[in-house]
Order: structure tokens, then sequence, then C-alpha cells
């Protein structure tokens, strides 16, 4: 397509948003996240020599011409960002980015900023349903060996932070990102030596300060009375399989008789946001969730089905809006803004969504802000400890409905009228020229 | 665990092996992937000073003597590594890869080798069920903007490939990898035009040897109609949403009475196994299918659940068997050869899942090969080309009521006499002394 724009002598300038038209199974919100990745994607993006060559030589491209590939090593993305910030709570069908750029470089970068940011807003999403259903016990997020490759596990962490976990396992992610880290240890430590009590004695002596024991290598119980034995004490106990319920009470109980009341027990092994609600509904004596594969692949609904779809251009200064009206797939055209507005009590109450030119009501807040301008970045992105806050306040204001962790009512986003005539006028007649600007 | 074992001053060797104890839902077999990811890790492992002291300076290792981090900045893999090569089909329980290292070593690469493999063995495993649903036609990866993040995409380019799809959308696989790309054009060619004949117009004359339309922008058979009076004419057509049985047959005729009679017609938009069963039962007039989201996810079932897992140490020259007997969990001990048995027309027979020390079945054959020893590589790995090719032949040889898309019958493999005594003895007393070698 660009090899197409650029032999047509294509000079329109596009603009392009990302949305998400549908929304996974049982959600009615999503956490933003992903936008430092895709900032760092957009202001390094270039074709080296070797890429260019690749390309030159490529069966597709043997009817074009060497101008094309010369355009293609000096091409730099020279555009508009506007984002919703990391760790925004947003809803179907608001942008969560917006660029415009020619429409060259608005294309190119499709599918890069698809793929971060889908899966890091489906991971943000996710985990801050699993916290939720913790009800103010710790997550954290456990899942590296089954994400879907090694990036996969560390922006899984990253979005896990984002969407409220406390931490990970995962110790480059606390390394690259500064996320907080957290281990026990593995079965392969017990089966290691000759004896569970040896494993254990050897590992909380060298950890004295902190050592944490996982308990159902063999039996849990049994595990759970070899472990009250050890010293220095263990501060935390790890299960791992079998009925988190019944176990926990039953360990809880043999700690308590030795006095190991300070002592807490940490769960792991194949949860969810289900199994967590039920555990935590129950008051299961557990302190602590380590949330793996559920958490890292979103595994009730393990695709984002975020979009980025041209919604206006602009040609020798005129502008044209822009729809799509497949079925079941039609879009909203023009540049867009998302407004919040929130009650007295500061609670969220509805969003508009308005064409960016649109003032907002009354009081509300704009949502998208600009991130890039001529490809230089002028704002400063936060740090994620700042856009974890950011999630954590904004789902506090969203009221019950919208979180209920099964059919959750959809949130209200109202479209503005001028860009409900402007839709419904396009619709009918998705070639028409708009004359407006 | 690392810092445990280096304060213990722990000298085991120890064998660990990876496998699938239970196979994702309505598989019954896995097409192994992901070995030349995790060879390249193997092979070029290290702790940077940076790294080194960041862990120096972690909580966790409070207690850990100054001489484990100078050990790490060390630690290199030097360790043997028997696999499955790629392309292989292997079932439950059977070891994808088999690693014997000092136990540091062993250790500290578990949740990298588990997350490539899981996941490229995923998806190389969809990927031959969506063939396979296809009956002849091509199956084209198109997902890239779905797949967890940017690397997801280009391994799951690399693993559909292997699973036998002929190609790939995302260019930078086709650079990386030799996977051959493919594309069309994007709604959004079709949008930035006045009408539709325009964007038509100059795709065509762009790309005059071999021009591909997109149908469904606003009607896809009105498109259709536009797509034949087109010069040159398109050599293919696609169409991306809809009811890809009817409209693939009403473009068909369009396209035949036009005297596009070699136009081809080609499917994208939420495709899986079961549509495309569907209409290649029905005989849709599609001629190759692009797909995305679901294959890139495996969105049925979108975790593998591999594991890594001890199965034997030896102490100054002592071997030990090791098992894990948690609830639900519980493993097989010691180093495994998996040996493959077919029938005389060359068809998949059984496989018998042995010690490594034992003999196969006469005419059986071994299935993991040894890959690294001392950390270096031994046998060049093939290309995935020949991965591919293994997988067909592998897959061709493998009776259908294996292969069935859905409640496959679950393929025959066999314990060793040998290796079914030592199980059940350990099971019953896990830390028994195994006195044998």
């Amino acid at each position: 397509m660009a090899a197409a724009y650029f032999e047509n002598k294509e000079n329109a300038e596009a603009t392009f948003e990302l949305f998400v038209r549908n929304l996974p199974r049982d959600r009615s919100y999503l956490i933003a996240a992903g936008l430092e990745q895709a900032v760092s994607y957009l202001s390094t993006l270039r074709f080296k020599k070797e890429h260019v060559n690749f390309l030159r030589k490529h069966s597709a491209f043997k009817d074009i011409s060497p101008a094309f590939f010369k355009y293609l090593g000096k091409l730099r993305f020279r555009g508009e960002l506007w984002a919703l910030p990391e760790g925004t709570v947003l809803f179907a069908n608001e942008p969560i980015l917006r660029v415009t750029a020619p429409i060259i470089e608005a294309q190119l970068v499709e599918t890069y900023l698809l793929s971060t940011i889908n899966f890091q807003t489906l991971i943000a999403t996710k985990a801050s349903r699993v916290v939720q259903s913790a009800r103010g016990r710790s997550v954290i997020e456990f899942g590296g060996r089954r994400a879907h490759g090694p990036e996969a596990a560390l922006l899984a962490a990253r979005a896990s932070y984002i969407g409220g976990c406390i931490g990970t396992s995962n110790v480059l992610a606390g390394y690259l990102f500064g996320i907080p880290t957290y281990g026990t240890m593995a079965h392969s430590f017990v089966m290691n030596y000759e004896t569970e009590e040896e494993a254990f004695e050897r590992f909380c002596r060298t950890f004295p300060s902190n050592p944490a024991l996982l308990l159902d290598t063999y039996d849990t119980i049994n595990g759970a009375k070899k472990a009250v034995a050890v010293k220095p004490h263990p501060t935390l106990v790890r299960l791992d399989s079998g009925d988190r319920y019944e176990l926990s009470s039953q360990v809880r109980k043999i700690l308590d008789n030795a006095n190991l009341k300070r002592t807490r027990i940490f769960a792991s092994g194949d949860l969810n946001e289900s199994i967590l609600d039920d555990l935590t509904s129950r008051q299961a004596p557990i302190d602590s969730f380590g949330v793996g594969t559920e958490l890292v692949t979103s595994r009730d609904d393990p695709a984002l089905q975020g979009i980025y779809k041209i919604v206006e251009t602009r040609r020798n200064g005129e502008l044209s809006y822009r729809v799509k009206t497949s079925e079941g797939k039609r879009t909203l055209p023009g540049a867009k803004q998302v407004y919040r507005s929130y009650d007295v009590d500061g609670r969220f109450e509805e969003d508009l969504l308005a064409l960016a030119k649109e003032k907002g009501p009354t009081g509300s807040k704009a949502l998208l802000v600009r991130i890039l301008k001529h490809g230089q970045l002028i704002r400063k992105l936060p740090g994620i400890a700042v856009s974890r806050k950011r999630a954590i306040n904004e789902l506090n204001k969203l009221p019950a409905r919208f979180k209920n962790l099964w059919s959750p009512e959809p949130a209200p986003v109202r479209l503005s009228p001028r860009l409900q005539r402007l839709s419904e006028s396009l619709w009918k007649n998705p070639q028409q020229r708009v004359a407006q600007n």
C-alpha cells in the first residue's frame, strides 16, 4: 500500500484511530496500556539498508520504481500522536490512539501499534479483574512460562502491574521496567534433595530474612507439618495444587498451632478471577495470590479486537471524512475526542464521543492528550507506577454495575449530535464530499 | 533458587524434561516448534554486569554472599540438550526437550525455554488444524495485529509456517526467517479515494503483474462489479466480511461472467478451522484463506500447559530418580527417550516412552536427538522449510482418528515395563534411594 500511495503521488495527510469495537467477554471497560512501547516504536521507526534491499528484491515490488526504495530509506515518522494515558479506563469505540501523518507513515505503523496496544490493554484489563476478585489481597503476575513468547512475558508483567498487580515473578521485567519482583521456590528444589525436610532447612537457612516454602511437592499437609518444624521459621508458605480453600484452612491451623501466626499463606496454580472470587468470598485464609497462565494469556478471551481505521484525510487543504460500511463493521468518521463527565461525588457518569474540534460538556475532562508533534515527544510519559495509580483511581470512580465480573452493564457512551448526524449521512453515502472543515 | 543451590554448595548435575501433561482442547497431537530460539538462548545466555548489579541490590538477596554474584557474572550454559526436531508430531507426556546440566544452569533456563517452546508449539499445532480444514487450499498467517505483542507476531508467523501455512502477511518474518510473504490492500486504501473505482484503478495500475483487490469496504457485490471493470484485471479478489459461502459463490459468478476465470478468490476475517471446515466441505469457490486472530492466539485454547520438571540427579556419580506426587500433577522419573513404531505401510502405530538407556523396539525410531553437548551445538539445525516438510510428512503418516478436528482419539503412548515399574515404586515412596545407574 505504501508503494501504491507513493507511485500515485498521494500527498494526503490521514488521521487513523485505534479503537475496540467489541469488548472481550464479560468486560464493559478496558484499561489502556502499551503507549510507552508505541511511542518508542514511532520515535525510532526506520528502514535499514538491509531491509530496503530485501523489499527491493521481493517479487511483490517488481513493478515499483527505484524512487520508492530510496524514499523508504529516508522515511521517519513525522506525524502527530494523541493517546489515552496508560491506566485510563475506556469503553467500546473510544479511540486509544489517534495518529495524523502523511498517509504512508500513518499506514505503515498499523500492525506494530495494534500488536502492542491490543495485547497490553487486554492484559491490564484482565489483571484488573483478577485484582478485583482478590478483594484486597495482593496479586502477583506469575505466568512468564505460559505467555506467548519471552517478549509477551515481559509485556504481560508490565501490563499486569498497570492493571493492579503488586509485582511479577519475571526478574527481567523488574530490571527493565522497575516492577517489584517476587518468588518462592519451585518443586525441583524440593525434589533435588533426599528429603523434603532437608530442602526446607537448606532454603530457610539461605534466606533467613524472608524464607518462603512450597508445600505441595508430595503432600501439602505433610509439607506444612514439616515446614513449621524448620528454623528459621518460614515467613510464607505456598500452596500450588489441590483444593486451595480446604488446604489453606488446614495449613492455617497447623501454622497457628505452631505459633507461626505471622507466617502468610500464598496460593498459586491455575488460578483466575472466578476461582479467586470463590476463595475470597468464602474468606479462605490466603494472604496473596500468584496468577499465571490465565492472566498472561487472558485465557477466557485471549484476543483484543482492536482495529486501526482511517477517519479523515486532508488533501491540498481539503478535509474529507471517511467511513467503512462493511457488514457488521461500519466505522465513525472524523478525528475524535472523548469527554468524560463525573457526578457530584466524583463518580463516573458518562462519556461523550465527539469530533475533536467540538467543545466538551462543562466540567468534563478531555481524555486524549497529545504525545507526539512532528514526530517529536512533547510530553514526557509518566512511569508505570503513575499509570498503575491512574488505573486504580479510575476504577474506584467507576460504579460497580460496570465492573461486575460477569455480565456487567455497558457503560454509557453518547455520540455528540454533530458526530451522530455526520455518521448517519456518511453511512448512507460513504463517498460523498463533506463540505466542512 | 540458584542462590540457594550456590550457598549450599550443591554440585548435582540434574536432568529436566519439558513436556505437556494435558493437551489443549480437541487436540490429540502437537507439532514441536521453537527449538531454534531455545538453542539460541542457551548458546548466548549470560548475566551482564548491569544485570548482576541489579540482582545484588535486590532485597531478596540481602542474605546472599558476594561469591554468588561473581559466579553469576561468569555463568554460561555448559550442559547437554536433547530435543525433538521442529515439526515433529508428539503426544502428551513425551519430552520435547531434555536438559542435563549443573543444577543451577538447568534450573535458570526454565522460564525462557517454556515460554518459547510452549507458544510456538501451540501455534504450529493450531496451524496444522487450520490447514487440515482448508482441504488443500492455501492458508496464509494473517494475524500480526492480534498476536500478543510484536515478537509473538513474528514467532506466530514462524510457527504457522512450520505447521503448514504457505506464508505470512508479516514482512519482518519474511525478512528474518525467509518465510514467503503475501498481502493485498487494506480498507483504508479504498477509503482514502473519493470512489472505490478510483482506488481499484490506481492499485491495479501500480501492480499490473499481480493486482489484488479488497471488495467489501462498502458492499461486496458492488465491489465485485467494479473490480471486473478495472484494467489491468485483478488476479485476486479478497472477501473480508459477511457470509463468505454466499458471497464467494456470487462473486465467482460475476468474475466468470466477465471472463475473469483465472482471477482467484481469497477469504479472510475472523476465520478458524471450524468455519474453514464448513466452507470447504460445502465447496465454497474460495481458493485461499488468510487466518489471523484465531490462529496467532490459538483462540479456542490459548495456553499450552508445557512444564519443565526435574527427572533425575547425579551427585558424586550417584544417580537418583525424581518424581513429584502433587495432586493431579505427578511426574514420570528418569531421563527418557521416545521410540516411534510404524506399520508395514509406514503409518504411525504407537510410541514407547522408555528410559533413555533402554533400547527401543526393533524398527522403531528414537525421536529425541542430541543438539548441544558441553553447551556447544553439535548438530546444525535445519531451516524452517525442512521443519515444515517434516510436519507435513508426519501428519500424513498419522491415522485420521488421531487428527479429527473434534474429539480425536488419544494416540497410543505406552510406558516401557521398566519405566512403569520405576514410576509406581517412586510414586509410593518418592524419596527412596534407587540403587541403579
